[in-house]
C-alpha cells in the first residue's frame, strides 16, 4: 500500500474530498502531526517510508530527499517552488508537481483588500475605535494613486483585473518577461520604486528576487508609499522594512508571507504593518481546489496515469541558474 | 461682513482652497473649536451672529435654529439630511443645500475595502499576529458569495460598478424605486437578510430605515453573514448588533457610522466587528470637493447667485411624511 505524507495544514478542513480520494484509492496517509511549517529537521525525522508528499512551503532539501528512501513524488499544494530543491528532486529522480493556477484568485482578492485598506487606514482606525478613540483618518481613492505591480503572471494579473473595476488608476507594471498587457506602463523597478504609491509583489522568490528589496529600495519610495508582499517571504528584507517603518518612512504595510513562519519577529511592534498569517490562497474555494488537484496528481502518479501539473522545465532552469 | 460658522471637522485640513475662498470673498469664518461633532446644546451655544452653517452630521433642530437669529442658509458638506431638520427650515426661511454626488466613490471603495476585509478575517489575523499567534483564516472570495445591497443609490451603485471587476457574484438589490439595473436580482429586504452572506446598506436615514435591523432581521440572517453600515448610524440598532454579535451571530461586521459619534459604545468588545470613525467619504480627493462645493455654494447664496446644490423638494417630503 502506497503511503502519503500531507505536510501542508490544514488540509482536508473544510471539503474531506480530497481526504476521500486519498482512501478511494486504498492509499494511506499522515497529516502533518505538529500542525505547524515544518523545519527541515522535523521533516527528515518523518519523511521515512512515504512515497508521496503533498507540500505546503517546508523546505524540501537534500537532506530530506536523502532522509527518504522511498519518496517517488512531490506534489507542491500551490504555485512557488522555491521550498523544493529541483536539482535534487532531479537527481533523487522524484517527480515534482504543483497546482499553479488554483492559488490566483484568492491571493489576487486578498491583496485588493489590502490595498483598500491601507489606503483608508481601516486597520488603524479599528484598533483606536476599539479603545475609545476617535480620529477620522483621510485616505486616497485607488484612481487617484500609482500603482506599481512588480511580477504580472497569474496573480498580477488578476490583481489588474479587479483595479480595472476602480476607474482608471496609473499602473506602473515589472516584469522579467515584457508581456502583452494593456493600459500598464512598462519601466523598470526602480522607476517603480520611485514613482508607486501602492507597490504590490507577485514575483516568484529566486535568487533573482531574495532580497530585491532591501533598505535602498524602502527608502528610494515615496515617504507615504504603501508595499504589500503576498508573494514570498525574503523578497523584501524584513529586519530593513523594520527599520525603515520604525524610523518612520512608508505610510503602511501588509505582509503575508515571512522568512519564518510561523511568524514572531519584530514587524509586530509596527502598528501600520498589516500582518497575515500566509492566507493568500486561503478561500475556501482556492485552497480545497489545490487540495484535490495536489491529491489527483499524487492519484494519477501512484496509478501510473499521465501528469497534469508537472513543473515545467524552465523552473529547473531557473534553479540551477540561480537560488 | 458676512460670518459663516464651519462646523464640520476636520476642514481645509488637506487644501486651503476652502478657507481661500471664503477669505477671497472676504468673509468672516469660524471652524468649530470644539473640534468634534457638536451636540445640540454646543451649536445652540456657538450658532447666534453666524449667517451660514457649514455643516457636517450635527443636529440642525428647531432648538438651533430659534438660537440662530441671523442663520440664512445651511450648505450641508455631504449628502446625509437626516442631521437637519427640513421642515424648521422652511419655517425659518433658512436654505439648505448639500453635496450629494462628492462624496459616493470614497464611500463605494471603503465599503469594497470592508468586504474584502471581513471576507478574509484580515482584520483578526493582524491583531493575532500583532500579539504573536499564528492561524491561517479560511475566507471567501467574493464571487463564491451573495450580496445584498440595501440601497442602490449613488453609493450603492459605485459599489456595484467596483463588484463586477471581481467576476459576477451573486447580487441581491433592494430600493424603495425599482431602478434600471443589469445583472442584479431585485428582491425584498427580508429576501437579502435570509439569502445574502454579505450585506451592505446604502440607504439615507429616514422614519423608513430607522431601526430598520433589529435583532430579529439580525438573527434572520446566515449565522455567517457579514454586515457592513458605512450609511448612518441608527439604520442597524446598535445594541442588538451587540447582543447578537457577543451572543456569536454573524461572521463579522464593519461599521463607519453610529447614533451618537465619537462613538464610545459596547461594539468596542467585538473584535469580528471593524470600526471605524466616520470615514466614508474621507479619501482626499472627495473630501475636498465636498468641501469647496459646499464653500462654493455659500458664496453664490451670499453674493445672490443661483445656488447649484439646493435640496430637492423630495427631500422635504420625506421628512414631512416620517421622521
Amino acid at each position: 500500500m502506497s503511503k502519503v505524507l500531507i505536510t501542508t495544514v490544514p488540509f482536508g478542513d473544510k471539503s474531506r474530498l480530497p481526504l476521500d480520494i486519498l482512501k478511494d484509492n486504498n492509499i494511506e496517509y499522515l497529516i502533518n502531526p505538529l500542525n505547524k511549517k515544518l523545519t527541515e529537521n522535523e521533516l527528515v525525522e518523518m519523511i521515512d517510508n512515504f512515497d508521496c508528499i503533498i507540500a505546503g512551503t517546508e523546505l524540501i532539501t537534500k537532506k530530506v530527499m536523502d532522509a527518504a528512501s522511498n519518496l517517488k513524488m512531490i506534489s507542491r499544494v500551490g504555485i512557488g517552488l522555491d521550498s523544493v530543491d529541483l536539482l535534487e528532486a532531479e537527481k533523487h529522480g522524484i517527480v515534482v508537481s504543483y497546482t499553479p493556477d488554483a492559488p490566483a484568485p484568492a491571493v489576487a482578492e486578498l491583496t485588493i483588500g489590502l490595498m483598500l485598506t491601507l489606503l483608508r487606514s481601516v486597520q488603524l482606525s479599528n484598533l483606536e475605535m476599539h479603545y475609545g478613540k476617535w480620529h477620522r483618518f483621510f485616505g486616497r481613492r485607488l484612481s487617484e494613486v500609482t500603482i506599481g505591480i512588480i511580477g504580472i503572471g497569474r496573480i498580477g494579473t488578476g490583481v489588474l483585473r479587479h483595479l480595472r473595476g476602480f476607474g482608471l488608476p496609473k499602473i506602473l507594471v515589472n516584469d522579467i518577461r515584457h508581456g502583452d498587457v494593456l493600459d500598464v506602463e512598462w519601466v523598470d523597478k526602480e522607476t517603480i520604486y520611485l514613482q508607486a504609491d501602492i507597490i504590490t509583489i507577485h514575483t516568484p522568490l529566486n535568487a533573482q528576487t531574495k532580497n530585491m528589496i532591501r533598505k535602498e529600495q524602502l527608502l528610494s519610495m515615496k515617504e507615504d508609499a504603501i508595499i504589500i508582499n503576498t508573494a514570498r517571504g525574503g523578497i523584501i528584507n524584513e529586519q530593513d522594512l523594520y527599520e525603515v517603518m520604525k524610523a518612520g518612512h512608508l505610510n503602511g504595510a501588509a505582509i503575508d508571507v515571512f522568512d519564518m513562519e510561523p511568524y514572531n519577529g519584530n514587524l509586530r511592534e509596527i502598528q501600520r504593518c498589516i500582518l497575515t498569517a500566509h492566507m493568500g490562497s486561503m478561500s475556501v474555494d482556492c485552497r480545497t481546489k489545490m487540495e484535490i488537484e495536489a491529491t489527483e496528481e499524487v492519484i494519477r502518479f501512484l496509478t501510473s496515469q499521465q501528469l497534469e501539473g508537472m513543473v515545467p522545465e524552465e523552473e529547473y532552469t531557473v534553479q540551477r541558474e540561480g537560488l
